[in-house]
């Protein structure tokens, strides 16, 4: 297959693309039923901004002929469509691309075993007055956007694509804090069945989370150089009084940075508690053997000594020979328990 | 709830929001009783050092009013109350926005297990001849701060709100040192602990320290960032002359991010001592089952071919045999145990 | 040996050199066959796209002859020979030299055992409308490509040798993928065996997959440097509009280092998986062994009580004592079974 | 205790400060005795150059009157006594001040368990022709100096207070390398003894050593950048042809910073040899118990056999059964034993 | 001993100095007898390169009379004595100095044991039209180079003093790679020896190497610093065109650098898979244990039962108990055996 010839390249199964579209101004707000690529041309005209929101990437023609219209180059067509891209933010003449990923926690049940963390990405092409969004499933990530932009009357409807696109960002960036929450919940969890009750699936377990979080610091990680490459940016397309907005999500970056990293370390101080445990459940186990063998071995001994049949034992024949040494058996291992009491092994 | 809207989030318990106010210059000195915002608009016009200590953050409507009375971004308003920021430092046109964490060590009784660090955080808005505080709690962090405007007729009242902004972050800053402190007892106590008689509950302790110690340095070391971006700064909020005494408190920062760094490093040295300790209490175990059983397995045997009944067994009959065997019972563990001793196994 | 005679020094055994050409244009394409060096001088005057493959390195003469023809620095005609060298950029005046390892994931059978990863050096000369390539081996690399070029009359065809050589690039690089994905199975494949049945052999795995990947590294990290340094220069003969092509690449390298480094987090963890699981299982053994032990110990001993041959023992005389032994026989190996049920040593 | 005022923070009993001065030029040397700091003016005037050495920094009164007669700012008065001070460099207009660490390594006897590593601040003031130093204690670091500037009639007299500057860093950094000789001594002692009989106290030392090396890091490491930094000012003080002995000691602190990192992974690899070798000792301790276990418990179960008391049992009736039975017991031990040798556990 | 006056400060037993001359143009060559350094400067004057070699440092002052007589200073002359410089590059004005460490594996038997590596310090005086090399031993180092001066009509003989730096460089940094090939050898050896039979002295053997590592790793790395500097300065004696072989150089110290940490990585490999196979050994030795001791330990206690004295126990009368307890004697090994060998432990 020909580099030039574009393919959608992605995990999820394919599902059949959805437009949806919202053009709004300060006072306007329309949300037209957009069946075609072609009857969004009509919208370049418009001096309201316009929101084209494509879930699902199965027609591939759909992106093509976006890119066809609004003249985009292939290669960020084809990164749009192959979904396994490193973020990024690329600066065009006309338009900017972002491509990121959005993580959210898979299932709602966050049992113990079930933790697998779900990425998809997500493109964003910003032009003039113009914001496409292309995502892998149709989800409600945006949906309480959607609702602000519906709703409010105030700061979003008033200011650009460059708002817009902050607010997008913004959006997807603080899903990672969910995500974070239910990863500390985990850790605690583990943590504590750590303490009670370490099994070879707790290892497992802290195995498994430090796999998700090396591909949740692989998908978070490059955040920051992108929105670091977007405040170093000074294309026209993002204007100066939006730059505060945008170092905002750069702080929620570098603090989700700064969470991955440190529950990395707290999952390294996981590991050593249970190797420490597994050594600690050992020695109890050799103390129990080793007071059991301790005690009965000498006694087994002497029982044995008087098994023995020599003709010229006088002690077999002695009358008190029997109690004596019943006084040894109930002597010799009391001693030997304070012994050991005093060893704290018991 | 859409961004925009002022909401307070933190983790106190809320306290209702009490304003104090010292304004003060070269001669004068004034704390009037502020009950409302408005009441503070009138040292707008004065010359001299405006301080205003909000002490709890629950009446979001007064942040809200300084937000409109004294013209802060809308960002900023939100930064002060959500109080999981990052430090930083931001430079706007007409004031600069610091915030950073306070840490103090808890509870007095600084008991091994009850160890916990509290962080509060401070935002600090420095205008013109105006300072403001926003603090989560009320409690006597700026009390000796206080004092030292009220009795001195020196350098900090003759300096203006760039040098009382340095002092509030010396305060905080130096804050870090008690917690330290108490930090190196605790690692003290461990280790005397460890050498001693470690534990499973050591581990635990351990393990606490270091994630207290992972939670310290994200706390502490952003602000290495946030002083070197003063010192690099020259808005003409921080005048050149002030730089000096800011110099100092990076270098304390500096101080304090080094300290974290070795006291991380001494408890990977205690985890790798307990680690050890452990595996040389399960040595002693083993060499004490092992002198037990190598001694008695032996002459359990030699008592057990004694006691068969075979009928041709021609020492049974003889008279000495009862005392050649107690012979061997008692040197063969003799030189079983020189032996050991050898070994330094006794 | 001295400096400036040129060897060629390489692992791979001496195949003779197979030269191929591609001269094409928007419009034409040939393919002579070309014997000798001199061959090659007709198509410096043609407008065309010229590009010249050569597979093994065992003929210096030809790579002397290509030298002294367009006029190559001696030092890279040795780096060409040496296939030893860092993946590195470097530019002359009139030229580019580009060298880096193809990697390939050796045999079909990608068996567990036989895992090795081939490197074969790619030496690619850029001239104005000549590209040549030097590869230490004949195989299929770049027939994909050979295809596109034969095939296409798109983009390849009517770009000059700057877009070759970012075809070129792209195939090398984009090899890697494969590799990584049958690391990816490498990984779970151990993975799976630890959890299940982890042996000393699994262990040699682990380790010869890490051998593998500090190889890997090698040869793979130096290729970002290689492409940053591209994407700096400012040579005419690589036009401005093809650096969007290189900065793909670029993206696809970063993509691999970060996998690279990904893998080796997952090995270290797979390494105290096994080690875990080794103390685990010398916890089960001990276990067995400690169970047996309590429990027949304490029994040996009272039979043992009983086999003694005093004259006055009363009980031996007595007739319920034989089942009342059986009893002890019986509750006690019984109670201890429980505590053991208990303590989830059965 | 308010910023601003002086007072002495350090470990040192206080000892009272004295003042010692040369006063040297090309030719003349005068060593003045000083009782007040006002004696010290009238050096002020003199064209030479004025070595002032302050020993104990109990006599706070005296620092305040230097800063006062020569002009210091309050901000490094605080610094030369409060001696917990981070290595550093800083630049004012009329005079430069260094601080750093002389480190000394304690008592003569440097046997294992006393190496402790002491601490001394020196703080040094850089004016025109005039040189501060400040000591916490009393003893022979500067002598050597003194004598050269005594005897010498060289390069040292006849060049200016940069030159006098870089022969105090120079003896102060030069220190540590006689530190770092009795550091390796003490590597090479604990690997001995790791090798011959390791023992939890050669833990101790490890760990003691290790953390002395934290300390040692923290000290000299600053000393870089601050190297670095004189190395890069261009103030008047420091002479362009003295930029080059600057640059010796720089090396000198180089080779310092590499030799604490490489003695660090030293003591990193003497753990883990201790660790090994305390698993190596259990090895063993396993392998005796194992050989007595397994020779005698299937003996002692023979021997029970023939224990057994029925009546029925023909061997016991047989003439050779106890002759062959010995057999038994001689030779099932002889390959077993066999068997172990094979195994190298004996 | 002041600084100013030179000393020889180094680790090999004392050897006269040897001064050899070559003195070479493009067509004529000399190699005069030189007895006194005064013999030297009659060459000054001539138009050819003079490459004068001392070897062994003991007679200082012909040091100091070539630095009389070519004007250097004396910090480089006391560097040049003291054999424990780290390898840098300095420029003067007159002249450039380079100091490096020759690094060669020591005795011609490589054996496990004996692999030392011998540490040489080059330091290299470059003037215009003369090459000073200073080494502190008498070898062959060089051989190679003199010959090809001898013998060569071409690149050598063309070029100035620059490309005579680059020379030695080369065959100075070359040597490294015997090196590096012998500790390839020497990892080889070990790794075997840990999967076949891995004895206490394979981890002394790897402590040995990872010490060796960590000295190379300190001569070899700073070369990189030292020939960046080159490449990065422009001064008048490194011509232009030669910058090309300078280039070649850095990429071999960057090879050799890359070599070094991947045999760290490989090491830090080895002791895991060291102390995983002591834990494994410890494994098999604690399965033979329990398997003799589960098998033997019940079977000794039923014969314990049969051999107590009771006289009411009926089995003790019948005819086929004795061939009963036999067939429970065979049956319970034979079943334990099959449930351990399941188990894998046998």
């Amino acid at each position: 297959m020909p580099p030039g010839s574009l393919v959608h390249i992605g995990d999820f199964d394919e599902e059949e693309t959805r437009i949806s579209v919202i053009d709004y101004g300060r006072i306007d707000l329309e949300e037209p039923v957009v069946e075609t690529v072609e009857d969004l041309l009509k919208f370049r005209e418009k001096d309201s901004i316009t929101w084209v929101c494509l879930e699902g990437l199965k027609n591939v023609e759909i992106t093509e002929l976006i890119g066809k219209y609004f003249n985009i180059h292939p290669l960020v067509l084809e990164d749009i469509l192959n979904t396994h891209q490193r973020p990024k933010f690329e600066e065009y003449d006309d338009y900017l691309y972002i491509v990121l990923k959005g993580l959210s926690s898979g299932e709602n049940d966050s049992s113990s075993v079930d933790f697998r963390v779900k990425y998809e990405q997500v493109s964003i092409l910003v032009l003039n007055d113009f914001v496409f969004t292309f995502k892998e499933r149709k989800d409600d990530l945006f949906l309480p956007l959607v609702q602000r932009i519906r709703n409010s009357t105030g700061r979003i409807r008033s200011l650009g694509s460059d708002y817009l696109t902050y607010a997008l960002l913004d959006t997807i960036v603080d899903q990672n804090f969910l995500l974070l929450d239910s990863m500390d919940e985990q850790v605690d969890d583990i943590e504590e069945e750590l303490l009670t009750n370490p099994t070879s699936d707790t290892l497992v377990a802290i195995q498994r989370l430090k796999r998700e979080l090396i591909d949740i610091k692989r998908a978070t990680s490059p955040q920051r150089e992108l929105l670091s490459a977007i405040l170093r940016s000074d294309h026209e397309l993002i204007s100066e009084k939006i730059h505060i907005y945008y170092r905002d999500v750069f702080d929620h970056v570098l603090r989700i940075t700064e969470s991955v990293d440190s529950y990395r370390d707290m999952l390294g101080g996981l590991l050593d508690i249970y190797v420490s445990s597994v050594s600690n459940k050992m020695n109890e186990v050799m103390k129990i053997l080793t007071v059991f063998a301790s005690i009965f071995i000498p006694l087994t001994f002497i029982a044995g000594i008087y098994g023995m049949n020599f003709e010229y034992m006088p002690e077999l024949k002695w009358k008190w020979s029997y109690p004596v040494v019943w006084l040894v058996f109930i002597t010799l291992p009391t001693v030997l328990i304070i012994y050991f009491k005093k060893k704290k092994w018991l």
